[in-house]
């Protein structure tokens, strides 16, 4: 097993108790600062806030990010080559707005020093609001309570909203409330500027110096700083307003300087008379508007505020996240430990989506800024799919952001002397900004995420417009693209269309030729893109006519991307019995993981990419992912010898892998494995099991929770909208209940262990399948399903060998893979087998 | 063909006429400046002076160049992995100490400017003088004689020496004469900054404001300036001593600032009387001792100079050149233009190798920055070999710095998750510097051509001693890490030892698997120095013994190397009936050569690498340098088979590549092809072939030239020191003249169309076969072979299809190969056919 899946339950409940709509901690540790600063951050999609404390320090990394506002920079290659990415782009930690700082008799509060004698911090899912309670006793033995909450709001996206508190308990004392805004540009303390100059190729490098000062404002209440990022000239405005209230007098300052905001309130408290700040954040960004517009949007959001009151937005919020969990919320009965986890990462699913309106969900959200707040494939395979089932609205916005780039895609292709448009593989501004080809640009494959990712939205919602005036111009050029790439060989069965120099998902191999996965999917591309404009050319002649001129397109090319499809060549060892990763890829050694001591995981970190490369050995699943996406291509047999074979050689050191192959081990009926891998994905952030949280959430983790839930336990597909289900429930879960929005019905499923229960919303019904039956979902009619069993459907013998084979037949001895632990145990055999109609075999299974 | 290639005399012989021992230029012209910069350098290995002028501007790059004097800089790459190079070494431009300005009538000569009367300049290849000599008309109308000369010294290789000369020729002036040194940093003048953000990879990066000025000093005669790298902290001394004769009164002052030392007389010039001034330059340079002492060493070189006198240097230059000529001349008969190149380029390797001692021989000698000064593998290959037989001191002493660097190489090895010793692919100091890895750290082979340099160097000189002493550590080592490297696979015919994960030669195709020209050598190499060491364990115990317990020898190792050697995979495809140049390479599409316009060559700078690499195509000889370094391991139908399918998708964008093809098509009877080759290599810097000779000459297609004549035209082979001629004298050449000193006998060679003449010179004889004869060569006794005819004895029939084929038998017929011009007409038949007897058959015809 790989070191990132937890055994047992890894977090510590002592400190973080399970509560089922909280993420909660009751007492403060500094030891994990990096971690809950983005595990308790709060974020609306497009402005995100780390849980730094108000005071300001200490901290990992202070960080406020805006989704997209970015600094540019000449990307210098130490060695330089036609075509390789010019443009950097790196988010920009805006200036910090949440410090409220707290002095007691002049004696600054400092968690990590400070003598605290009660102390709460949480996350509520419900309201999103961050929210912080504790009693301080200070230096001078006065106890004083201070409360404060924080929020980005999801009904403005513009906008946060602090409120602070502080009430001395015991003594009177002079209180000093000092609220600021400060453009710092280093998000790091001084103390972890060590850590910043990390060879980790994971982390953001530091910008210095990136915002201009441009502008700076202030009246009694409201502060407005406006900022201009040096070469991507983007600019910034951030306002603030506050009010206090107290019994006692108050003296209050105001002062602007080019990188500092500042407004002070000067108390001489008394005892059990609180006083209470509220402040109200406002951010701007663009492209090109200059700052004092901005300042007029700061001014106008604050208004809007000021006349509402703090109360409207945290109702509006209320409502926009009990809409949210409507239709997002996941049930698991039984267990309050996973509940929360999944809780939690439903939340973030909001908080990274929420209100990205078009621009694209980084990998890291609006949390850190690892990955320099880049976008990937991510959002394409792991978060859209979530989306797409329980807020469609916001997997119909992320697509968009593709839209937006075609452009710029097509751009790249050019420089890459491709037809069509290839999507950057890492990206804020639709430029390639992958520095590193191998496991870059050469990632082809994500056209053909992105195409699947509007087909899958299209055929689940069954919003045919936005595919027809959006999506085919996307389908169309990627598919052109495909056609352009690949050529033509001479097989035993005719011509076979290959594709190589590509790298697929797995990064620990890289630039080979037919990968699997990119070849299962680029058909799928080109079948889904031939298909689509035929039916355009019946269905929308309009949208057909307008695209075809647009993209100088020749009906001919239609004809030859199913040509395409239907010759690609899909590499399949008949000796071994599975498909290989990639045509050589069973040429390779394989890298005896049983042998690698953690220490050296993961192996990015501690070999040379040629070493890893030249092993059988992978970061992440690739033919596997494959299999899951595109489960009818292949028969449950294929699909079992191919998991265990490559089960086995995957370190899990991205962490694209866990969910994936909890999918597929729960398909299979490896159900101690499911959980495991379930766990590793589930757990990822909460417990820091990468051991790089700080630099912020895995959103794609965070998806595919999800989709082990469904497609995993509750064995869901829906090849092209036909839904269907073969469940695994785990036996210790006594039920697993979720929502489904298909074509504008809400199907709400309930799956226990000898049932599963279906009740559809909305004006139409819908049809689904489960282990092989079909039933009709009537609007507000419960269809209960019994179950005699859960599992595979087809017993599959488990491969002879233990090892793995090579291709010539003979067995690598080098490597004894480490699952006999559940190999043969962890198949349920008494579930097993039901069978199945023949036409229900291939892959639904 | 490949536009690299010239189809007739690619010189302007008005402009540079074709004379015996000069290389001359008879009208100055700017356009191509720093391609004559390079052509007319002077340098001895150690110090290299650019073809600047005397007054400085205008230059393309002024460039003094110290071997091995570099700074060094952390890599900084764009994406980090573990285990990329990190220290970048750069060879630094060092103060300029070759400006003479001279000012008539306070009007300055700039030979872009000036109205020149006559000019000539000449490199004498005797003398290793450059010399100038102009008559300049000045704007007031006055003649100036301006003569000038500039040499580095062979025999103290610290020193380079200059006069200057200004007469005028009818009127009286006030001449100014201003001999400087400047610390000028960069080499570059203002108007070609923009040159040098080029994209290029192959250029050197600017390095600004390395140098830090630690001292200056002088004297009435002599100035001095000390300065050390900022990072690398190797320290540099520059010194000039004058004289001036005259008739006229002379005024002199000196002084020295950090960055500059000025040296100016002042005459008021009367006509017909000359002013002569002479320069002494002297440069210490180190990589620890400090400035004052490095100051101590110039004043010691040029006080002896002051002793001697600069005649005693013309003189002992002069006898060290005549000792170089004696054995390196090669003269070829009827053909004068040909004759002056051959011998520019003979010069040019003592320019580059004559006193680099124990340093590298760098891609570009000391005559420009072009790939940062770096020491490749070129030394090895190409230049190695063409000293060992003309001057082996000088190919002892380039070993040596192998040597040097075998501790660097085994912390390398060890990065790489080695055993063994990896040399770098690049480097001054010895640790790697290749930022690229795919075409750098990847190209393992570097370790086998060492090796093979070694072996050939003992094997031709006989020098077993320093084999015993030096290179069994390099032989051990390297094979060491070749068993380390490789794997045993299952094959129908037993285990094979396979090679993963490097790249070849060729860097248009990079991290393959069973590269050919990678395996074939390591083959050598795993043989060589098991064969070695078994050697040493029975005549040179002591060695053995202290090697054994150096390296830790497990005398069990050398059963290893053999066995890996005999397992070799060699890769050979039986449909297309030759060796792929990787395992999988015949499965790529083929580059159609014949329809990329000469605008997008070479490739690389029009191409990203991952469309290049998706296909068939070459930047340089692979598999064709394999048939050559290892004839005897493939038989001549093979050897053409390969030839025929690579030289049509060989672009020949390296310079690598044109004097190894040229040896191959001669051996096969290409003779028409051969001879362009030769062209395409010996023309390289002179016609600037390759449009960057302004960054400095091609040192390893100089050290080719050599190659080209002995191997390719005399036919010479020499395996394990056994010296065989099949010569292919081209028609137009009456005859080939060479020397080979081979284990202390000077061969005199003299080849014409009928016969073979051999002279043995010193105490021994030696044998030597020719067309599979036998003849025992004594001392100063003249040994004839008359030749029936010269070309191969084998007739090989043309492979039946023009185009290449792929390993599935489909013809491809994307690209026509554009060769038919020469295939059928140009093989000689009527050479043809010779029998020879069996034991021959194999690879030494």
């Amino acid at each position: 097993m790989n070191p990132q899946i937890p055994t047992e339950d890894p977090i510590d409940r002592e400190r973080f108790p399970a509560e089922p709509w909280r993420w909660v901690e009751t007492h403060y540790e500094s030891g994990d600062m990096g971690a809950t600063e983005a595990t308790f951050s709060v974020g609306n999609g497009y402005l995100g806030m780390r849980a730094n404390p108000e005071e300001g320090r200490p901290a990992a990394e202070h960080g406020t990010f805006i989704n997209g506002f970015h600094e540019t920079w000449p990307i210098r290659h130490a060695e330089q080559a036609y075509g390789f990415a010019k443009t950097g782009q790196t988010i920009v930690n805006v200036p910090d707005a949440k410090l409220i700082k707290v002095y007691v008799d002049d004696e600054p509060l400092l968690l990590s020093m400070a003598d605290l004698q009660a102390y709460e911090r949480s996350l509520d899912f419900r309201d999103g609001i961050l929210r912080r309670d504790l009693i301080w006793q200070t230096p001078a033995g006065k106890r004083v309570r201070v409360r404060s909450t924080r929020m980005t709001s999801f009904t403005d996206r513009h906008l946060a909203l602090m409120t602070f508190e502080v009430t001395m308990l015991d003594d009177e004392a002079p209180v000093v409330i000092s609220s600021q805004i400060v453009n710092r540009q280093s998000g790091r303390d001084e103390y972890n500027l060590a850590a910043s100059e990390s060879a980790d190729p994971r982390k953001a490098g530091r910008l210095q110096d990136v915002l201009e000062p441009m502008q700076h404002w202030n009246s009694e209440r409201r502060m407005i700083l406006g900022y201009r990022c040096r070469n991507s000239h983007m600019t910034l405005a951030v306002a603030a307003d506050h009010t206090v209230s107290s019994e006692s007098t108050v003296e209050e300052l105001i002062s602007t300087e080019p990188d500092i905001g500042k407004k002070v309130f000067r108390v001489e408290a008394e005892p059990g008379k609180p006083i209470r700040i509220t402040k109200a954040v406002a951010y701007h960004t663009s492209r090109s508007v200059p700052v004092r517009e901005l300042f007029d949007r700061c001014r106008r959001t604050l208004d809007r505020v000021r006349d509402n009151g703090f109360e409207h937005y945290e109702r509006g919020q209320r409502a926009w996240l009990d809409k949210f969990w409507d239709t997002t919320d996941v049930k698991i009965g039984g267990q309050p430990e996973l509940q929360q986890a999944v809780r939690w990462s439903m939340f973030q699913l909001a908080q990274a989506a929420g209100r990205a309106d078009q621009f694209g969900i980084a990998a890291k959200g609006v949390t850190g800024s690892g990955y320099e707040g880049h976008y990937f494939w991510d959002t394409d395979i792991y978060v859209v799919p979530a989306l797409i089932y329980t807020n469609p609205a916001l997997a119909r916005n992320a697509l968009r952001f593709r839209v937006n780039i075609v452009d710029a895609a097509r751009r790249r292709a050019r420089e890459l002397n491709q037809r069509g448009i290839l999507f950057p593989w890492r990206t804020i501004n639709g430029e390639e900004a992958s520095a590193y080809y191998a496991a870059g640009t050469a990632q082809y494959h994500i056209d053909a995420d992105v195409a699947f990712a509007f087909a899958k939205y299209a055929d689940s919602s069954g919003d045919r417009g936005f595919l027809y005036r959006e999506g085919a111009e996307v389908l169309a050029e990627t598919a052109r693209m495909w056609a352009d790439l690949g050529f033509w060989r001479e097989a035993d069965q005719g011509q076979e269309f290959h594709i190589h120099g590509v790298t697929g998902p797995d990064e620990y191999t890289t630039v080979v030729n037919n990968n699997l996965f990119t070849n299962v999917m680029a058909k799928y591309n080109l079948s889904r893109a031939a298909s689509l404009l035929r039916e355009m050319q019946v269905e929308a002649q309009a949208d057909y006519e307008r695209l075809a001129k647009k993209i100088e397109l020749d009906p001919a090319e239609i004809d030859e991307w199913e040509a395409c499809a239907a010759g690609m060549m899909i590499p399949f060892d008949d000796h071994v019995g599975i498909h290989p990763q990639s045509e050589d890829f069973l040429e390779r050694e394989l890298w005896d993981l049983a042998s690698t001591p953690d220490e050296y995981r993961p192996l990015l970190l501690h070999f040379h990419p040629l070493v890893i490369y030249r092993y059988q050995v992978l970061k992440q699943a690739d033919t596997i992912l494959a299999l899951f996406l595109q489960g009818n291509q292949f028969t449950p047999e294929q699909i079992k010898a191919d998991f265990d074979y490559y089960d086995p050689i995957t370190t899990g050191d991205s962490s694209l892998s866990a969910v994936v192959q909890s999918i597929m081990a729960a398909y299979i009926g490896y159900k101690k494995l499911a959980l495991d891998y379930f766990n590793g994905g589930l757990f990822v952030d909460l417990a820091d099991l990468h051991h790089n949280t700080s630099d912020g959430l895995h959103i794609a983790s965070i998806g595919g929770v999800w989709n082990a839930l469904v497609y995993g336990f509750a064995g869901m597909r829906d090849y092209q909208g036909d839904i269907t289900f073969d469940p695994r429930l785990p036996r210790d879960w006594t039920e697993l209940e979720f929502s489904l929005i298909v074509r504008d019905t809400t199907i709400r499923v309930r799956l226990a262990q000898t049932a599963m229960t279906f009740r559809a919303e909305g004006m139409d019904g819908v049809e689904v399948g489960v282990r092989g039956q079909r039933y009709e979902l009537e609007p507000g009619i419960e269809v209960v399903v019994p179950l005699a069993g859960q599992g595979p459907n087809v017993r599959v013998p488990r491969a002879a060998t233990k090892g793995a084979l090579r291709s010539d037949g003979s067995v690598i001895t080098s490597n004894t893979p480490s699952m006999t632990s559940w190999d043969t145990s962890a198949v349920d055999s008494d579930d097993l087998p039901n069978r199945v109609p023949d036409d229900q075999q291939k892959g639904s299974l």
